[in-house]
């Protein structure tokens, strides 16, 4: 019998009403024949409440805690949800991270998960039941409970779809699936049918915020197929496959612009072996993730090198940079905290003549300089001054015809 | 070092400066040389609120999912409870009632402990943690989330003292301590030093309501001394423990009074040995419990059998009766909805004379009439009209004195 995962994120099951409606999809794809494992985030804006409970009485509360209260908010939406299977008429159990032995390390607040164990699920599911289990969480060696970060519900989802050996994974969420652009920003924007998991990879850790990059990345490695789709309706949505046939000429999938950027550019570091991984490693170990990394020789003994970073982090990034300046012997170090960050994402960009500078030129017809270039095998990003962000994406979108559907444009 | 078990109730961790001042009591009683296990309930009314989002979703939830629902509270709780002992400056870590292994049979929403695990807390208390343990829940053999009842933290907090010998259960509530009779029924009740377990078991199950009675036969079998205190004061409240000495006269302890009576009469039911097990095994098959039995002769061959229930299982004990009624050949069945019980409870009032009579006198000088009467080795029970219960109550305690310090009883 086809295993189904189906996750709803927390807009999809915020009140009553909504979980008895996602559970009735439940059902329905129970009674077509398939068993069906239900992923759930907890209820609407609950986790930010309770983050706010926690501030009330610890401004800076310890991990390990922060894990075992956030966990509770999906284990009310689980158990809810299998109460509301019931009401629909069909057996239903629900269970936490810890229940399912979904294992990770103990990086509480943002743990990756190292196993899953099936045995119980496929056991009720053999029975009948439909199987719903909290997203989201897991539990570490020592049986403390962990999560996975925001958007973590995702990964829960897509890898209990590996760990079941599920060929789809349904995802439940308020927009109707993938855009070839946020259409908050560029209003013309259309939806995709499908999208590589490569490109999704790109457009999530851009900043599209549509699936979590690390349940991207699980559907890659263990093939499972993603299917992003609304709650509120019936249709398809956008599938989150390997790599699509597509028409010649289509090379360029979706647009995006990340705004929560800083910059930091370290202006005459030693060119020697060994500095750059200083530096990086330091920001590591300071728990600082970089986006993009660029380094320029100026001379023979000098270099430049600038990267950036989400501006949350920058607090932490300023303070290991000056920790580590004078190691490596850097000249001086600017921020720059009003950029923005334009790209276009596409499988094949780079196998093509006239991507990139067709990006360039419709950011230089619409008046914008660029402060830098970086580009990925499926990707070209563009630094920009914040101010000209959105018009950037929407220059770079017109000229590649994002407002239509892949098969209609020249 | 020491062992202190405190429990907090819902009301003493309600909001974030509640949690605050709690979490600065364990603090106190850490910084004095013990050894601090905490206990605490779900705050304020969210239990409540939790069956509310139950009931919405299912008129009828399955127990198994009402305690994964209903375990999230006490969660909440005690992460928050550890963060503000962060906050005050000691280290502190919470458990569910799973990962303390805190094993109950599997009979969801009233689940029986079988065995508490304390390794791991003891291991945490010798590393020089605070110890905040989720009340009221556990787990069944297979790993599913079971709770205790209702009040079931008190069960937890004496169960767990049991387990880890400690000597002392302070048990934090919205009362100052235990008083002869509820200030609310008697103003002039005042507050008990000390009561012995046989007592409070009495007072417990009549529906004083201060303590949870299983918490009590915890206490009472493996000799832990329960301190029942305002969370809002520093006064001493009412210890419960073995029997205390008594100056001579001082027999009763306190009075109370239960309203959520129905009383089952079977008439004419046929004297044979073995018909009063029937009865009260169904009606224990029907999960009814049972307050007080009297049973009387009228003739050899027939006997009246009256019994008084919780309201609450009066659907179902009238189903078991209607059942069985006629295997034992009981002519009549008369139920009355409207009864109170008054009674009074007093270790060693037995074997004095003069107790039983003055109640009754103070009765009849308050013109009510006694319906049946009930005794055990420690308490006498009248029944009364509904209608006259709190003038009942009110005639008993001053009879008793209750509203004067033992000491100053005449």
């Amino acid at each position: 019998m086809p295993i189904i995962v189906q996750k709803f994120g927390g807009t999809s099951v915020a009140n009553a009403e909504k979980i008895r409606r996602a559970a009735s999809r439940a059902v329905a794809a129970f009674k077509k024949g398939n068993q069906v494992v239900v992923v759930a985030s907890a209820r609407g804006k609950q986790t930010d409440e309770l983050i706010h409970d926690a501030l009330e009485v610890n401004p800076n509360p310890p991990k390990r805690e922060m894990d075992m209260l956030l966990s509770t908010g999906e284990q009310q939406t689980v158990s809810l949800f299998a109460m509301a299977c019931w009401t629909a008429g069909e057996k239903a159990i629900s269970f936490t991270g810890s229940q399912i032995s979904m294992v990770t390390d103990d990086a509480h607040t943002k743990a990756r998960i190292q196993s899953i164990g099936t045995e119980r699920i496929k056991k009720k599911l053999s029975e009948g039941y439909i199987v719903i289990v909290a997203g989201f969480q897991g539990v570490d060696g020592e049986g403390d409970i962990t999560t996975l970060g925001r958007g973590g519900s995702d990964t829960s989802a897509v890898a209990l779809a590996a760990a079941l050996g599920a060929n789809l994974c349904e995802v439940y969420t308020d927009v109707d699936g993938i855009y070839t652009a946020d259409p908050r920003k560029f209003p013309k924007a259309v939806k995709m049918d499908q999208i590589s998991y490569d490109e999704i990879l790109e457009l999530a850790s851009l900043g599209a915020g549509v699936m979590h990059g690390r349940s991207i990345e699980f559907g890659k490695k263990y093939n499972v197929t993603i299917h992003v789709r609304s709650s509120l309706n019936d249709n398809p949505g956008t599938l989150i496959t390997h790599e699509v046939p597509k028409m010649e000429g289509i090379l360029v999938s979706g647009a995006t612009i990340q705004k929560e950027l800083a910059k930091f550019s370290m202006i005459g570091v030693d060119n020697k072996p060994g500095n750059a991984a200083k530096i990086f490693s330091h920001l590591a170990k300071a728990r600082v993730s970089v986006n993009d990394i660029i380094q320029t020789q100026v001379s023979p003994e000098k270099a430049n090198i600038s990267f950036t970073i989400h501006k949350s982090d920058l607090d932490s990034a300023r303070a290991a940079i000056e920790d580590i300046r004078e190691q490596v012997h850097c000249q001086n170090v600017f921020v720059q905290e009003d950029v923005a960050e334009v790209s276009i994402v596409g499988v094949g960009m780079r196998s093509q003549y006239g991507v990139a500078d067709r990006m360039f030129q419709a950011l230089a017809d619409a008046q914008i300089n660029i402060d830098s270039i970086t580009t990925s095998e499926i990707r070209i990003s563009c630094l920009v001054a914040l101010e000209q962000g959105d018009t950037a994406l929407t220059a770079v979108c017109q000229a590649f015809e994002l407002d239509k559907p892949a098969s209609k444009r020249s």
